[in-house]
């Protein structure tokens, strides 16, 4: 049996897209929960709309908030182009919130005792293609002698299990917590409510992009995750895409001006 | 970071190969644990030859009975070209297996702690391609309306965590057993000590190439184990090979004539 095939029509197009391709900045953007689309000719999950408009299936505003930075910095920007829970790109296969059975109060039913065939097939048409669209990248950037830094983007809802969240951007690392702690230097200084490591941080799994593509080469990354109330229209998203461009353009510097005093 | 160069140089070669390609048969053989083989260039994960040489890094004598039985039976074969202590390809990304830090009595250090990274890196380098090949394969049949059979052969060892196993070959299935039946209601006339889901069974996690190929299409399907003492030989691997073509020849034959009798 064909284990790959019948996953995407011809119709669905691509399962990860690239926006400004020849951009000249530094930073390389990445928005793993992009979309909530779902295959045109099958896999819709059976989901109400509710649950398909819901954070459960997207970050809504992070396309939109990471096309505005993306301008700003002159940044690459590579996006899924398929909801999360068909496969979440920023989880590994081996972890159970790759393919969720429940996202928090939304039961995903059709997600409940995959087989092995739908695991893989799903694996196989919506993370390989994303993850591996970036390290072509990456490598083509490293073999050009470019700066590479990264930076993930998303959103997270303002009320969680019922309790309201008062964090507005978070600012997430791993390991490296370099990009991270330049930034949260200077978030004092910009009007929002700007924390470490929330409302999650790395030990609930969320930095797997960055695990991948950021610490193995050394560059620079931070996950950054704003609260999606504050992106929903124009003003708020060119707020959020000012302030962030701010943050990341005067911490890259900062950065720089170690690493030249080391030299 | 490039996440997948680096595994594979072109020294190499491809993480699977395919024998006996235009092979006329019905069956198709999938050998999973074919070699012990390390990439050249590096992952040689540091065991010794003991280690390279044991079960726990392959399946001895199964590459060489699986090629008879292509012979015999003019199936096609599919092999992975490189040991399993890399990645397990009859194990889902998500098992510990499939990496294994541990098989029997033998540690494999290189596999601890692995990373997000190497663990992606080496799915996409192993693991990937080989059952692709797979799905490529049955897809090209199926739309030629070609009948398949999946046969995984397998080999184990005779004795582990120094207990010695009485059984010689174990004839394995998942949810599907038509084939398996068919092919132990022949066991008794024949030479050896034959056993359904033994030394282990679909529940230790072992049916994942038939849950991927077999099970989704509806394809007869059966995983064969040979004690791996009863095939270091000429002389007994061409038993071997006599014993399953025979067994397999006449189950589907069997088969052929039940689902005859049906229509």
């Amino acid at each position: 049996m064909l284990v790959r095939s019948g996953i995407l029509a011809a119709a669905d197009g691509d399962a990860v897209s690239v926006h400004n391709e020849t951009g000249a900045g530094d930073v390389v953007l990445i928005c793993e929960h992009a979309s909530n689309r779902f295959p045109v000719s099958a896999l819709d999950l059976g989901l109400s709309q509710e649950v398909r408009d819901s954070h459960a299936a997207w970050d809504p505003g992070a396309l939109a908030l990471a096309m505005l930075l993306s301008s700003r910095l002159d940044a690459v920007l590579i996006q899924a182009n398929f909801s999360r829970l068909l496969y979440d790109c920023n989880r590994p296969p081996e972890s159970p919130a790759a393919m969720p059975a429940k996202s928090e109060v939304y039961e995903i039913s059709a997600n409940v005792g995959l087989s092995a065939a739908e695991r893989y097939a799903r694996m196989a048409a919506f993370y390989v293609p994303f993850h591996d669209r970036i390290s072509e990248t990456f490598s083509a950037r490293v073999g050009q002698g470019r700066r590479t830094v990264v930076i993930t983007i998303h959103t997270f809802t303002p009320v969680y299990f019922g309790q309201p969240r008062s964090v507005e951007i978070g600012i997430l690392h791993d390991a490296d917590s370099r990009l991270a702690d330049a930034m949260l230097a200077l978030a004092p200084g910009e009007p929002y409510r700007i924390e470490r490591n929330a409302p999650y941080g790395p030990d609930d799994g969320v930095t797997h992009s960055l695990q991948l593509h950021a610490l193995p080469g050394g560059h620079l990354n931070v996950m950054i995750e704003v609260r999606n109330d504050l992106v929903r229209d124009e003003p708020g998203l060119a707020a959020a895409a000012e302030c962030l461009e701010r943050m990341v353009s005067n911490a890259l510097a900062t950065l720089s001006e170690a690493s030249a005093g080391e030299a």
